[in-house]
């Protein structure tokens, strides 16, 4: 195995709302404090601050949130080489492209989003460490995690033969299954949740995404002409937004030649509902998960997270209850998948409670 | 009938927190536009506006609350002939002494609570007219509404003989009567709620609370002395605070010998609990009452009232959600009595959310 130095890359480009009110466009889930003291962003950044390989990340995000992850990365000692600040979202095929043109071409790089969680970053480390030799050969290194059940909100990595202990080639990639697909792929036993997370020489994938997403690598090299390559990385707005808005899965791994898959059991969770968040949550006696400043009597099976107003509670059973001072969430455990519809009408009423 | 001329007096102490978190002690419920666009005190105070028989209103409040009364009295043109200050809660004994000692002894005071909903104010105006002989003539009128249901949280008055048209004898007063009491009372047909309104005659009060509360007599003499009958009055802090904390029913009506009850079939509410507000708002087609920024989605039968944040709500049914910059209350409907509990704990905490 090579001894290998590596560029953790921290993917910070998000701004979902899939944990409104408490997530939103000014403060996304990565910026969150959800299952812990530290936010997302910082639990990320502190997974490789153990680890000899470890170079200075580098860190990909939206320009909106430059300060406030420049303070937070500070604020855990987390010293990137680089904060690249995207003027617009184009999803994590140029995000990557950048890391990848800023990146010394020899350099390997360990592609990993800001806001999922991971409960043993060791054994993470461990499969990093299993495809560091293939990663440097120029092979595309996913890492795949060990299904729980059949998630229909997922991408799906099929594993084909063994290339080397515990890596094989990436035979299929497939995006949000229906339900009875997910049940088949999981029979199979072949099947890993796609995790996001990437390990790849700087130089393999950009000559991947020359061969298979030109017009990415065009918009982002144009976009970093002329820039520095440390510190706050500001990109010409236009040559930007030429870019596709694709994701590195579609412009790449599923296209591409030498693709490998290191399968990982371990638990994980991409925290993309308050179900998913309540999951992962420690419960209090009465299987309530709670943070923020809550008082509940007789209330059971609930998640109650406030960022601001006092929340009290009486004779509640199985309910999602979020409170920001802007705006109060409250439905049934079980179906947070469907906030969409509160958020998108709101958005169409241009609330600020959405802003 | 004599064409006595009649001074309401607009009780407006109270700092109930049965409506928290939108009520709470800075701000209470008469303060609140609970039923429509306009606050309970400015509903009250519209009430006699029409009267061809109302003089100027005195109002007795809580002196912390002094500017928003001033403010709120001014919006919809009441101009009231006094504002007694109370440093302090006396209970409502003290709160109609002071009124009796500021007013002319010959005139008619027509007391009311500035918290209570009344749908029809025409129909109080006839009770009050069908009484005010007897007033003159030194009675102590209580006004009684017709029971719609066994309530254990009113206080009962038990009609005796008629002594004129549509006016009796007042035989009995009983306080929050267990409900066996509640049903015992409403199934003789001789019982009324007592509304908390009445008419006298100022010396009448006077003499009364001589007789039977002297100590509250005295203590608001005193606070009151060498200060104006008129403007905003600021009552001798420490001499007020030597009155008993006592209602006027306790201390006067049921002990004083000529004491009349009106009964009254009319709505009315006191609005002492979300459970009583839900009863009387207006409802959309799935039975919910929404107050303030609300988006509801497959949503039925819920209470839901907001006092800033916007509440977004899915796949609930029957259930109270109240929401402030600084609380948010979430229990089922049926058990709005019992935030007692939260609101007594909070403040045992001294927790910011109920000061």
């Amino acid at each position: 195995m090579a001894d290998e130095r590596i560029v953790p890359v921290i993917m910070s480009g998000g701004a979902g709302t899939r944990l409104w009110p408490l997530s939103r466009a000014a403060r996304p889930k990565q910026l969150l404090a959800l299952a812990g003291d530290k936010t997302m962003l910082q639990m990320t950044a502190e997974r490789f601050a153990g680890w000899a390989s470890a170079e200075a990340p580098i860190v990909v995000a939206n320009a909106r949130h430059a300060d406030e992850i420049e303070a937070q990365l500070a604020e855990v000692g987390a010293a990137p080489s680089a904060i690249i600040l995207e003027p617009i979202g184009r999803n994590t095929a140029p995000a990557v492209a950048l890391a990848a043109l800023i990146a010394e071409p020899e350099q390997l790089l360990l592609v990993m989003p800001s806001d999922h969680f991971i409960a043993a970053p060791e054994r993470l480390r461990e499969a990093v460490k299993a495809a560091t030799s293939l990663a440097g050969e120029g092979w595309l290194v996913t890492f795949g995690i060990a299904p729980t059940g059949p998630e229909t909100g997922y991408g799906y990595i099929r594993r084909g033969g063994p290339i080397a202990p515990g890596v094989f080639a990436a035979a299929q990639f497939t995006e949000k299954p229906d339900l009875a697909t997910a049940e088949a792929f999981l029979s199979t036993g072949e099947f890993s949740w796609n995790a996001g997370i990437f390990l790849f020489r700087a130089s393999a994938m950009i000559e991947a995404l020359r061969t298979h997403a030109p017009e990415v690598l065009d918009a982002t090299s144009a976009a970093m002409a002329g820039r520095a390559r440390a510190g706050l990385i500001a990109l010409d707005p236009d040559a930007f937004a030429r870019s596709p808005s694709i994701s590195i899965d579609y412009a790449v791994m599923e296209r591409a030649e030498r693709v490998a898959v290191v399968p990982l059991d371990m638990e994980w969770s991409d925290i993309g509902s308050w179900d998913a968040l309540y999951d992962l949550l420690p419960k209090d006696s009465g299987a309530n998960a709670a943070s923020g400043d809550i008082l509940l009597e007789e209330t059971e099976g609930c998640l109650v997270s406030s960022g601001g107003p006092v929340v009290a509670t009486l004779g509640l059973k199985d309910l999602i209850i979020v409170a920001t001072p802007e705006a109060v969430l409250v439905l049934p455990r079980g179906r947070s998948q469907e906030i969409r519809k509160l958020v998108e009408e709101l958005q169409a009423r241009r609330h600020p409670g959405v802003s």
